[in-house]
């Protein structure tokens, strides 16, 4: 990994975290409760995508990964002392910036680590998801890829643009920011324009 | 594993997928969003297995089953677009194949890795509850398991008659076909005609 | 491990599945679903903290878990057969004496295994509540990890208290035993006193 990519990796941590902590402040979570929902929403995804492929689970090898967790999640309790002004889009936002870095950062691993392409656009896929999924399911809300805007979509499209510049050639650096940032503009649109695909809809016979 | 078992675990993936499907059906999702509940539902139970018992993801080593995934996905979007007429007892139907059919071939696979017995049986009830469980909790429905009708106890049923089978020196296929039988008449029964095993039932002093 | 840890290791398996038990009693379940919950409580957080740390999983290892489980399900089915005698504290006792046990002795294994001391205490964390997460949210009701009282933080106190024990050179089984204590001290404070630290507040700016 380029000292690029462990940045954009912890930085994706940092948003990830924030986002939980957000949401914990929605539960009125003592302090050690904010720290694990930060934990599970931040490396959640990453802990699944290592587990399936047989890897060391990263933050294992590097605790670096938990103390940025701690940091974040006490700062943000700190910080937003005044949180009736923080609107619900600010978590939105924070997930996508965690959604794009870590799909497409999840199928760079992937691939390095010899996976066949499916598999790590899939591997992406979970790793950009599966914690704010957790995160979702642990607070009992609909979890967002539930929702009719762009979601999965956005993960699958940053790795698939990554296998594609990577196949073009591009330098690693340079493929992984612009995938991200393609994953990133699309989540963004969805949630500011409420762009979605067109719904596969099932209206049932007796209304449930 | 024999040809008639790999289109036995094929099939099974297909109709937890279609399962999945049906139940994105309900959510409005779009495209890809519906892709991933298939997919959740389909490999998940698997997934768990292989990584509990600390074998190579099936999916990891042969990405033909994220084809069969998408392929399935894109069929009932496309084909079930009178969705009114889908009563949600194909859903059930659905998921009760891919219970006996994962419930069986988990606990064979789990025997072929050497597990004990009593954990080849847990094995195999992992591999044809998780995946659907999974399924219903991020929908936020209650999982099947909670339901009174008989749904863990058919997995069991079909990994015991597996072993049994096994033990009394039956051949590979018909060993595996006859345990799905009857796991799948047991859950087709329970679903049929209610049937239900006698409750353990304890009321809450304060009625929650 | 030594004698005593393993037996405080099956008796915090014989608590946690007898709190599951309990919890399958809300909801009608028939005596297989009954095992299914009271093994998911009991054994879901050793399982993800062994797969994680990449060792074997220690129920697949020792099937004897298995059995105390199953064993303790029946039990419970069996003996509490006027269940509207017992109130809702008995469940949430049973589960502080699982979390303090679980906490500890998940810290530990951590540590036995060569993780680093931060990665061991969020083992040992992962040990003592994802079980009861699990089966929290399998039954739709809001994780206890969510609720204002001390939760999380019981269970990073044992770890820490281990950690420390441990570091002053105290006996493994002296240490371990104090550690559980404190942690369970702490915890059954907060469910009797109803004490909590101070919360981390977000009042959302519209009401959600």
């Amino acid at each position: 990994m380029t000292e690029l990519l462990y940045w954009l990796d912890i930085f994706g941590v940092i948003v990830f975290a924030f986002s939980g902590a957000l949401m914990a402040g929605r539960y009125q979570l003592d302090p050690f409760g904010v720290v694990v929902l930060s934990a599970v929403t931040a490396i959640g995804g990453g802990t699944i995508r290592d587990v399936i492929l047989g890897t060391k689970v990263f933050w294992v090898k590097d605790p670096l990964y938990l103390y940025v967790i701690l940091a974040t999640a006490a700062l943000t309790i700190l910080l937003v002392r005044c949180p009736k002004r923080i609107p619900k889009r600010f978590l939105l936002i924070a997930d996508a910036f965690g959604l794009a870095l870590f799909a497409v950062l999840g199928t760079q691993k992937a691939m390095y680590l010899g996976a066949p392409i499916p598999v790590a656009i899939v591997m992406g896929m979970i790793t950009g998801v599966a914690g704010g999924m957790i995160r979702d399911v642990l607070c009992n809300v609909i979890p967002m890829i539930l929702q009719q805007e762009i979601y999965a979509t956005a993960a699958i499209l940053g790795g698939s643009m990554y296998v594609l510049f990577n196949y073009l050639g591009w330098s690693e650096n340079v493929a992984t920011v612009c995938a991200i940032l393609g994953a990133l503009k699309l989540r963004l649109a969805a949630i500011y324009w409420q762009v979605s695909l067109p719904a596969f809809e099932i209206v049932d016979k007796d209304g449930k």
